[in-house]
């Protein structure tokens, strides 16, 4: 069976979702559709490029990803798929497939624009049922990326700043605040060596540790978090709130004590 | 594979839906078990009604919609099933299937009487897991319908009023508010030309117009929704926040400008 | 097709779920994965045996539930895996699985050591993805428990109160509120007979009842729950608002009219 994914920002209460999944297995029975979430704060396309990169190549090859955060549907934007690493993203072309292409050594992509791929009525509101949802259902039973419609190859993009490393000092930003507060910065856990201190936003949140149990319970910690970057947390607590940060908070790490 | 979907209001966090799909793949293991919502407001059977209407007859002919939002649970009210249109929904007697008989040209309910498709000790207070959950997982193992017990003529319905259509005059109801704030409405966007424009409840939201970004972020738009009707949205904003409004809201449609 | 549960507290909106169905597909593509929930309270273990208890049992035997409520990841804890009445529970070694061996006639434990049934590289703030998905996905592709490491002879579990019953007396404790403030205790139903009346801290919360519907809307009711055991709800209301109590308090039932 061919898995296909969803991730939206629609929540699941009012049958959006729902919808699109009765689409999906309407066109191709033999999918295993699994929900990533429905809870992404709503239109945050930062958010929802973020937390696609978390998962998409661990699939198997196949996998078909759909990810519908789409302020913009209903206007010219474009609806694209994009074929990655053996793995298929279908999504509007908004920025949301920013961090895949980043991770991806190859990659094709292409605009959904024929018809007999989508709902025989597009709805202007509701792209992520007639759109979105046939056209990975259709990849999913095995219809080829080029068959929906002609080749992108200026797909809108996040403007991802770096993180910058030089001699002793490496600097980045927080890209992701986690649901426990956990602050996931953008460097590198392998740019770091030990006894390397950070800063966030001016504050000293200390050396960097193996894990959060190296500081007592309520203690700021700074680790490698599971995507291998610098992360800044409160053990049993949240570092969001302890510090009042957000993501795009600047992160700095220099080596030895923090001056 | 034969579909189940589940849409209920328990919520997951107390493990009642994870013991409803144990049930089910206990009885029936080759069935694919998805999740429509847990999340509906509680006991809100009209809101269960509305999104159940959302997805059913999306499916695949065969597949098992179990739906419980059951204030009325181990009162005297019944448990019934419904073929219509080559699905099946299970459900407590208590209207949530109204919307599924209005757009069904075809139908048949029965009550679930059978006790070899029931837990052999049904909770009075937990038909989900010991009635609902093993009359779909019977259901979408091939158990014919009359199966479960004797026909039902009187399904419970919910008093749904209808929208009214004159000369160049429209009058319908807000019918449900979704996540993102939309107003969603009864009135059928056929029934409506250009130039048409709108009140609710009294305040005029502007003519009807071909999608969200026709007007400028944070803007009331008229638009037609994804199911067909008419719908009060704000771009990128609540129309339920804005204009203080819930479901059961007037809207009126009128050819021309507003008066 | 084996079925993989996933009970954990981690939210959906990160995409940490996600990334672990991902390594389960990965590691078994022919794994059925069901959510029961993502919401649990952080780190609260307690609630998380609770739940667990509730479902496990009911899942065809050979059914691998993973269960991640580990406020301890990174810290020596272990990590485990139980094979009891022919299902499989994944979770770390802090008495998440205390009630699954309360209620098992059999069962047997190992710790999770071996490296080929691991990722690679393990993080140490996300055992989740690197250590419980994918032994979890290896008994669900039918590795053999005492494959993932060594006999555990003494695994860390809650301290349980039990329930005491004396002549005309019971004593028990609320062991989990729901999401509908229903107090749910561990006295079994069984033990009492018609008449017998409850307190509740004191509070007098009058008989026990066949069903909610036996008191009137919005009022006090004592029925079998549908674990079995003696609950205390508010028909159409929530008991744990109006009586202000939380899991812990005390219930006690005596034989005929209370005092």
């Amino acid at each position: 069976m061919t898995v296909l994914t969803l991730l939206t920002d629609f929540g699941t209460r009012d049958g959006y979702v729902g919808s699109m999944k009765g689409v999906i297995l309407g066109i191709s029975p033999k999918v295993m559709v699994l929900d990533i979430a429905h809870d992404l704060p709503q239109g945050d396309i930062e958010t929802g490029a973020w937390v696609l990169s978390q998962y998409w190549d661990l699939y198997p090859a196949g996998t078909v990803h759909v990810a519908v955060i789409d302020p913009g549907v209903g206007s010219g934007r474009r609806a694209i798929a994009l074929e990655a690493e053996g793995r298929f993203v279908v999504a509007p072309d908004n920025g949301l497939i920013t961090r895949v292409l980043a991770r991806s050594a190859t990659g094709s992509i292409v605009e959904i624009r024929e018809p007999a791929y989508q709902h025989s009525k597009v709805s202007p509101t509701f792209h992520g049922r007639d759109v979105f949802a046939p056209a990975g259902a259709h990849l999913a039973a095995g219809v080829a990326l080029s068959e929906l419609g002609p080749a992108v190859r200026d797909p809108e993009l996040l403007d991802l700043e770096e993180p910058e490393r030089e001699t002793a000092t490496v600097r980045g930003r927080i890209v992701h605040v986690d649901r426990f507060g956990n602050l996931i910065s953008d460097i590198p856990a392998s740019w770091i060596g030990e006894g390397w201190r950070f800063t966030v936003e001016g504050v000293d949140v200390g050396p960097i540790r193996a894990t959060y149990s190296a500081v007592e319970p309520k203690g700021l910690v700074v680790v490698e978090g599971s995507l291998g970057t610098i992360e800044v947390a409160v053990r049993d607590g949240s570092a969001a709130d302890r510090l009042k940060l957000e993501r795009g908070a600047r992160l700095v790490g220099k080596e030895g004590p923090a001056d």
